[in-house]
């Protein structure tokens, strides 16, 4: 056991070296609010001149999210024993509402820490114990909201949402002549519109107080819409250091937060080097461990044993925890005809617990008791759905409506506490049935901000589940979902790897922007056109750099064209120079430009011209050659 | 040059043992019609049966609609030097209303087979010489549907279309208990069915005379969503041999048709060589070889190389054409502030021919002299989009709207002619503009199949341009489009390898078959379902086999639990074995059964009773271990 942790951070070292890579042509840049500690991290994207016969003209820079972290940032020594730089502990601080704990207070994890031989596992490093809200005060943001506070983390993700935009305001309306869908430019995302979104309770901001290396985002409709990717070992495979290297893996592709389900062996431990290395928001589904701290007998789970779970993970600095207790024991019935049963882990584990003490759900009976924990540490709550469809047939049947019901009474409770709620979703759904889903979830849940898995649209491609569900992501996404949480192609299958992982947050990424840009987010069409506009001008390196997955582009193009001369080639490798349609375009512009008049009007002056009569060749079509 | 023979079979008796291979737990099956020569080709799953504690439950085979040709039929014996067993001679001939040519009547077809040094290069088997119609005849299937005539071809399609689903009506039922959208089971779809929708424009068979070889197939949108895969060599790579291959195996994965999008060398020859041993309709975009033709100086394209080029290919075969005919001179000046321009290869070509000769598109004066030749071989339009937009920021603009304005009336003056006709759509369009293109389609072009590439619904993600497409194309799929044109994981940046093209075809299909579900297309939700029991019951053998890649199932699968064992473990690999939720609910489902009640009775029964108590272990929550 003591070799452990050599190898661990051998291995890690070696992971560590593709996740902190800065991108191609990139830089990383540290936007400044209005005060010196408040610096929004963004990804600089240098663009090369457009040639043109009167001379070269400048792109300018493309600025976009970045949720990979100090990991791509040079100036940032990485060392993961010691985890990630603080963000927050200062904004947490001057708040003077919370108070630093003489010890952990959950009973698991003081064992945990006096047992000697867990010390070769243990992250060390972080030497404070934990915050907690003082007697009777309540720390979330959502609180922070309704008193009219705009806090620091509000401001950070304000300035982060609007991605630089005033500097492509110019740029944006001169691509878009002739397009009036660019004509109008959306407003700037405020610090107060931000405030006043949490305080409605139609986004959230997860920021445990014990997790001050945070880079605080924001989860809503209003806002870019986020993707989860999962990462855990099980009993099966999978161990610390595979997970630490799959989360600094994931943030560089794109995960806005990270969901750990770890149910295996050191899940505390495991834990906390996670949470210590994540710039972004770390989610739980606490009953996992609780299942594991009773042998896996669900029967025998208990309230106490699940709230000291609850407050082990709060006080380790997870930001969000995964409920279920919307499942009750009137919805269990309705699930015994489904093709595929209760598919959720949280939801078979609770429903077996209800049925073997024919009492209803632990969770729903202790909700408020819950909500008292969450606003102590500022956990927010994703309330689990126990009860999603597992399969196409199951979509939309009794049980998940039931309990998606039952999910809105417990999202008006959560409110009452001020504590900030998202609502998990489906699962298997076919596409006219999507929207079903999201109308009648902000119905129920009072606009509270949806996180489903995908849905799927089809049970009949195992291998290719990121591409079933990222049609349905995209699609629930458009219709207002906030945040999707990532298929990997081994779903359904195995445990994902690291490619499994990269091509599951890479499709997501892609549902989310398609998202962003159907339901016309602020600025988000600006890396498409600056995509388009590269591509129309055959800057290869600029393609690459501005597509979500850069290497693999290089890659693709590399086997077709692999000379260094082809990346300026003024013709891509699928048609030749001649069948360029592109090249074709450019020509009729230069034309047009070599007559000295603009485009359109030598366009018109063309046609009105007579033209030379083209010779044709008479019967012999075909001259001998 | 005499030495490719050798080399071409070599390498393509190698590829085509991957094609070939049956695949795991099918077998085809022919179900005949209602004359003996109407054999239409099935693939049936056998499925395990389901071990329960009262014994074994049979679960009956799948059929699945299998495009893969005789190639998977170990029954027949391949060699691609002879072709494909003939299908369909008899049932022209018997028309009456065809001639054998003496010889074939394209200028430049006749040049080649007079060109002593392609003779190893040339598909020498197939001795026939070409049919045509005789004079004054027409010889499509909507000239026939129109007589109120069901060919053997409505009546192959019509079977093929119903997937055995009479087999599945008490399982559909079954499966669906308590699932209202189950109740009303579909209608078989019948020849007179096809008929009357050939008849009105609303499907096209595409099915040249002179493709014998060619197991008829369907496009529209009362039928199932079809897939085109695109094939093609260019000056810049790739060869005969590859292109053949490459079309055994995108038909083996479910291509419903290919494209011969070929514009390099000897396209006349690997043409030959592609329909002899396909089994499915191939199109072709003939301006791409008349380019060829004039040198790829598109200014010397003239009527009569395109004429010619026509009747070349019309008499090798081919089923259908994409003719460019609604790219008029009032629209360029309208691509000009786009971003990308013009980006349809044979858009481009037709542009700069009607700026060089200040004319109007050729295509579009000649487009009745089109309509006789089409009608004389029966090969069908695929009306192309080539003002298509080739980024989001162009997407549904005047350019765009005004050809297809134009494609509505060229509609019209095809069916006049009563060639079958189908119009190509984009291209790039994000979400919220996808539906306005598919209904404007159906209105301007009086519900005329609808063929689209992708959509593309972003352009940020070059290398993952099958997944941003395949959102698009099962969006417009599930909207009304008849056909969606693959797109493959290089677009935008290489030519597609074996692996590209599989990837693109399943994601393809992915979108198809969500479609088809969104649909509520008659049996389409079979596949689902036993997926999805499959995966309930842990049948694992099962769920491969009923996947769209059989073969990436069972290699991800193997990944984590590589045993032969865990192919009937009652657990996956993602959650181990006391955190699966299928195998809780299977126990809630035995505890039932033991009791020897129903499940629902047992639930409710259940509650009723008072529980044993549960022993808290008070104070002490961890037992020391």
């Amino acid at each position: 056991m003591s070799a452990i942790p050599e190898q661990f951070l051998s291995d890690t070292a070696k992971v560590d070296a593709a996740s902190i890579q800065p991108f191609p042509n990139s830089r990383k840049i540290y936007v400044q609010g209005s005060r010196a500690d408040i610096r929004v991290p963004m990804r600089e994207i240098a663009l090369t001149d457009t040639l043109t016969e009167s001379g070269a003209e400048h792109n300018p820079p493309l600025t976009v999210y970045d949720t990979s972290g100090p990991y791509t940032d040079p100036e940032v020594n990485i060392d993961i024993r010691k985890g990630l730089p603080d963000v927050r502990s200062a904004w947490v601080a001057e708040r003077g509402d919370t108070e630093q704990l003489p010890e952990q207070t959950s009973e698991y994890g003081r064992l945990r820490a006096a047992d000697k031989s867990l010390e070769a596992l243990r992250f060390t490093h972080y030497n404070h114990t934990p915050r907690r809200a003082r007697p009777g005060r309540n720390v979330t943001q959502m609180h922070y909201a309704r008193q009219g506070i705009i806090t620091p983390e509000m401001e950070f993700v304000a300035i982060r949402e609007n991605m630089r935009l005033e500097l492509y305001r110019e740029q944006l309306a001169s691509q878009h002549r002739g397009n009036p869908r660019g004509a109008s430019l959306p407003a700037n995302i405020t610090p107060e519109f931000v405030r006043d979104e949490i305080a409605r309770g139609r986004a959230i901001i997860p920021a445990n107080i014990n997790h001050p290396e945070l880079e605080p985002m924001i989860i809503g409709r209003n806002f870019l819409v986020k993707i989860n990717g999962n990462l855990g070992n099980s009993a099966v495979a999978s161990s610390i250091e595979e997970e630490v290297a799959k989360m600094t893996w994931g943030i560089r592709w794109g995960s806005d937060t990270i969901m750990d389900l770890s149910t295996g062996k050191n899940i505390h431990e495991t834990r906390e080097w996670i949470i210590r290395n994540s710039p972004v928001p770390i989610g739980t589904v606490p009953i996992y461990q609780a299942l594991e701290k009773v042998g896996g007998k669900a029967e025998e789970l208990s309230w106490e044993i699940f709230r000291d779970t609850l407050i082990e993970q709060a006080e380790q600095g997870v930001d969000y925890f995964t409920i279920h207790a919307g499942v009750l024991l009137r919805h269990i019935p309705l699930t015994a005809k489904r093709v595929t049963g209760i598919v959720s882990r949280g939801g078979s584990i609770l429903a077996k617990w209800c049925l073997a003490h024919h009492q209803e759900n632990f969770l729903y009976t202790h909700f408020e008791d819950i909500c008292e924990i969450m606003k102590a540490y500022d956990v927010s709550f994703s309330l689990g759905d126990g009860l999603r469809p597992g399969c196409i047939a199951d979509a939309n049947d009794a049980a998940q409506f039931g309990e998606l019901e039952v999910l809105g009474e417990l999202t008006k409770i959560a409110w009452k506490h001020e504590v900030q709620t998202i609502i998990e979703g489906p699962g298997h759904v076919p596409m006219h049935l999507i929207k079903e889903n999201m109308d009648k979830q902000l119905e129920c849940c009072d606009e509270a901000p949806f996180y489903t898995l995908g849905p799927l649209t089809t049970d009949i491609a195992p291998g290719y589940d990121h591409i079933t569900s990222g049609i349905g992501a995209a699609m629930i996404g458009w219709y207002g979902c906030a945040m999707l949480c990532y298929v990997t192609p081994k779903e359904h299958l195995g445990l994902p790897n690291r490619d499994d992982v990269k091509e599951g947050i890479i499709a997501y990424k892609i549902a989310a922007h398609a998202a962003d840009l159907a339901k016309g987010h602020p600025g988000a069409q600006v890396r498409d056109d600056a995509m388009s506009k590269a591509r129309f001008e055959f800057r290869w390196e600029d393609q690459f750099a501005i597509g979500l997955d850069p290497d693999r582009a290089r890659e693709y193009h590399d086997e077709t064209l692999p000379k260094e001369a082809h990346k300026v080639a003024h013709f891509c490798s699928m048609c030749g120079p001649s069948f360029c349609s592109m090249k074709i375009t450019q020509e009729v512009r230069d034309y047009a430009r070599q007559q000295g008049l603009s485009e359109q009007e030598a366009l018109r002056k063309g046609m009105e011209e007579k033209s030379v009569e083209f010779v044709r060749q008479g019967g012999n079509i075909y001259p001998k050659a």
